[in-house]
């Protein structure tokens, strides 16, 4: 019997649908659905599954991972600003158990002290920050290497 | 005339939803259905009637708050981690001015810093933490106590 | 070929709508409809267009500011709450470029220590604070002066 | 053979005999002699021993709580201010191993800052403050239901 | 017989005779003198009284902060860099007791963190900031409307 | 009929008995018992009753103070270190409710920087601090100007 | 040869001439005329010669401290809001090196946070603060009986 | 004429009776009686007297504090959780002056936050910590030695 | 003729080479040299040169950086423990100029404190922590795709 | 033509005409007018303009600071104690925009914590301290090559 | 066949070369030779192997960490100023394993504020400070014992 | 018998050797080697002998430091970023009690709060900084004045 595909949920926060519209000399002209679809591709190279979901609203992001429980085996998850401020959001993921990587487009460690702390950080598997959208494909190759080293292989 | 009934609200945020389902090592394996179950059965003893609401949005909270006046005569809240950061929350809780138990199931100061703080307890009559599912029903009875001690008695 | 009028949105955030309802004795008696027909009237007196918008949402705060590009001109915000505790609308208010005027009805200065920050204040043109529903106005008429200031001349 | 009688230590720290003849406006009217006496008869009431202390020494808070040791199934203690100062009543605590609840008449949270830490409650098993008298009566309930949920039941 | 007409003091402090001559990259080409006679002809507009003072010794501030007493009926002040630093200042506005209106050319909160606190601003009605020359002029408008809305109209 | 004559309580605190024996250099020559006699002479020549106390025990202080409700008209205290540590003591004449004035030998602000902050200070009359014995005499005569200040005159 | 008359200077900084006229709920109805006329006869009393000097100036303070030098044996201040801020006038009492005696009028321990610390009293003999108008009296007092307990007595 | 036998002083204090009773994976299994026989042991084999003595209550170390000296030539010391908070001990060692040695059963270092701080050792020849029951014993070596190093040699 | 192969550097700080030796239950099982070797693996594929260093000497690594210039043209580091501490290795990494990804096996967020701020990574394109082994592949892999976008394409 | 002598304004803030007559020991016996001298000598010798001022006066080094422009090529200043707190001084060199050389003669970095933070060294070239009187001269010396470096040469 | 000695390892820091040779108030006059000579002899008292070694360099300090894996039982280190600062010297003890013992010449404790927190301590069984070259000796012996207490007795 | 001339060590730390080569904008163009150039000039102007050493290791300035014992009359050093991490770099100029000059390119005032702070600075005679390579010149200048001013003339 075939071993089952790897499905990943990729969740980008507040914001994020800004990309490449404003403020591209920080963030660089790539817009997020154009991300979206080099993460398709990549995942599709992978041979995995993937969703990828947007939401400007925090509660929202909470209701997607807890529904993610039994359909996902792992989450991808860009927070934006919530990051440094959304104790419910470290909740939800150290609630839910999935295996989750976070990343960020710019490297939050050079910029305001605020954002220096990841309230998220300490419940991820590991974090990828500063690498503009290739953030977003190293962390979805990162995290199935993750899922896949610690699983058993298709035999 | 027979004195009218008294009406609570209880309120349960962020990440509620998993109790009883996801760390059960820490939450205990109570579901919050279970919860408001035996939230129901003691506001029957304590002849009080009893409505409760759990969401992941702190808007829904402000929203519900907001259309408690006039309608409940007090609040137990849960806020979850909201309970940490959410300015507006207290400031609901503060503007709208119904008393206002906070309850927790796990014991606050014996877990990170950063749960040490509550926003809300300033403006709470008192808050409960630490007995699981027993806070909330434990508040349920601290706040009808409360109500009735400072209310005009039946006659 | 006449100039457009300038187009303004007026943003008020959670709590905002128990104004004049509640703690009047902190925040007067009169209500949010009452500001915005103030607003309204001070529109018409400077010859602009002005929308106002009220929620308790984070989420929808930014929603609505995303929205704004290219229809609006600039931005009156009260972030109530928010004000302390969002990075999130400070993204928004950055990523999105247009000037922003952050407003409050109470002297924040003169309140708890945790409302003497600002996260918002740093990405404003300017703040004004402590004149009641007057902050609204003198919110407005700032953000036109400085509009039509760097704005060429109608010719 | 039946089960044994559960025996409850009230323990009642620094000032706590001054209850209900200084402060009333802060503290309530009831005496810390009357507090004991609605305890001894909600002890009776759950069926449970009890035995209340009162001291000005932090000292002969620890010689009781050694002593409980053996003789008492869990502790009730309001340790006044010594709840954000004494080190050596937390080690108490924690040595002699004995399930503890920590109870305050007042919402320290809405007190002086320095109010804001407790000692203490990382060790207790939960707290509840801001009930006037009741906070102890809940905190019995609350630590007798603990004692009872965790033990074998009669048989 | 007729109301009497407001008087207002203006009082600026250190360096900001500066203005409009050095560093206008930051503060703009208005000079002082220029605000000054836009803050006239505001209050002829407004039809109150107006008397502007500056100076680049915190005693003379004070000096004239107690001479205003029984002359003007409320005070704008831009403290400068005082604002920041000067608790005699403070003590002098709270202890003459005359309404008093605080701002500033820059938005403070945009600069040096040290300049994020202002020890004025809880002795003040309200402040107004980073409108540059345009911020002494709401500051006029926002004072005179303060004092027009707590006095007996004129009849 | 005859006014009564005020009663004054001295209370010196932990260590206070070794004065005069050790460390001379700090604190003087001058031994506790030599203090009280000079305070019984002044309060001879102020025509005030006086009764003076010391203990090493934190415990036996609130015993004392709790005792002279309905004894004495005040307090003169030096808590030696406890100043800088006991919640319980500040809490103690907080609730006993008699003025109290706070002494110290040595000028606490020349020291150590945890001897800088008092917690009984804030619940004090008043403190004077760095003047030897005199501290003493000077705080005696502090506390009864005080007291007859406020106090209806013999007649 | 009959010795020396001890000579006082007595420094009152900014805002104290408002004293008696404004806030005297806080600071009571006593002008600091008044103030200077009791330690006049209390001088008289004493034997001593005084100087009273007052005004809002920094500077001014520090250039009568260094004029004091060979002219009189020690200071009274009360420094008002400079007692905070001002280094300088640590320096000056430290550099001119005559006793000094720090006065306030009310317990500062009790006000503002950024009231707790004085930058001046680890310089000076010792501090009173607390007592009203009779803080500078037995500021005077103290100082005296400091100056005489040092020197050699008359013969 | 033969030199006078070394006398030394061991306190033990808050909750050190619980030893090898309670929490033995921290503290080990030897009690505090096993101890005081190892030291005996040791004393007698290093030719010093020693005297043990135990208990809860602060007051009470400072009594025998107090009353070492010109008794005990040096103290051995293990404050327990008064290490972190007692200003008094550390008062009444330094006010003592005899040589002190601070002992720790366990590495405070590797626990809370709070445990880092000692307040006795700034007055303490030198501490030992870490080794279990040897922390007591090493420590009477330790204080041995160092005051045998600085007396003049028995001849 | 032909574009220039990449080169690149990755050094390994202090202790790196205890990989897979000690602590297998934090670090895992893979020893440097593997991770070395997969590194050349992944160069061959990626079609760079690459050499690696390790060592436990600080200024060995200042000195292999300074000789970077001119031989590679980027830096993939794992800088251990100098993280947190180094500034001259901060210095370094922003005075010789290339472009440098951080690398880090473990969660550095999920450990110690002190180890949350890196010095390093203010002054790197971009940081990689948490996936083990993995995190160097993923940071050549993020390095060479940094250095490929910011290069003209071979042509 | 000949180039035009380079001017320069030495600046000395509070307290430092007590030089060489107040605490010698910690400031040396050269008086501040030696000082001057030893400037004006220099200056010669570098063939500059230099004039010496001296103020207690916050307020007055402004108005000579502000009085400077165009007037004098840079500055030389010790503020004195006004150095960690002034900053209406740091505005005023920042606003004026000429050269300036901060000198201290003490090494502020071995005295007291709040003398170690400048707020005028941001805005000034460079900073000299520690060397007595001669910080004064290396100042003016480092002022005269820095103005001499960055000038077209004469020719 | 009989067991095998234990065998130690001594490491002493930075600048532990200047012993007896500088600052010998501090430090005493006892040079690092000695030193070692006293832990030869106890050594061969207690029937246990020891190798010295000294240096300045931090990476030294790790490479023989590294290298007393399966040579030695146990370190006794002094790091000198490196124990506040080097987070990768607390790594190699953790990460090498082998139980260590901390000791300092000085009582850290009594120094600058710097001195207080010991990175190393953390990892270390247990430390030793104050007792001058004794803290050595001491350490010695108590890495002993507690490598003998912890292992299978001969037999 | 002529007097022995100075003998003056000039340490660069860490990075130095890449000046004049990186970041000129901000170190300038000037190299190590022309800096030591012109010292060496200096050094004959004033007629004292000077060796000038650099390097990247801690350990190794360390061993220069104890070297020059007997050797240097005083030490110029430039100790790069360890300025404000070094505690071993402060202890061994400490220890090895020769004159030290800190000296700074740049103004570290100017730079990042973490550069704000130098641990050697107060075991410095005194420190310049901003002068780019000026600071060394006029650092040997300030060292050799310091050296004669408190040596005994030649004679």
């Amino acid at each position: 019997m075939p071993a089952q595909r790897l499905s990943i949920l990729v969740l980008s926060g507040p914001n994020l649908s800004l990309l490449g519209v404003r403020e591209p000399e920080r963030y660089g002209r790539t817009t997020l659905g154009e991300i979206e679809a080099e993460l398709a591709a990549l995942a599709a190279e992978l041979d995995v599954a993937l969703e990828a979901r947007r939401t400007n609203h925090e509660g929202e992001l909470l209701d997607w991972l807890h529904a993610a429980v039994g359909v996902h085996d792992g989450i991808v998850i860009n927070p934006g600003g919530l990051t440094h401020t959304s104790v419910v959001l470290r909740d939800a993921i150290a609630g839910v158990g999935l295996p989750t990587v976070e990343v960020h487009l710019t490297n939050t460690a050079a910029r305001e002290e605020f954002r220096h702390r990841s309230l998220v950080a300490p419940v991820a598997v590991g974090a990828i920050q500063g690498f503009g959208s290739a953030s977003y494909t190293l962390g979805l190759r990162a995290l199935v290497g993750y899922l896949r080293s610690r699983a058993p292989r298709d035999s």
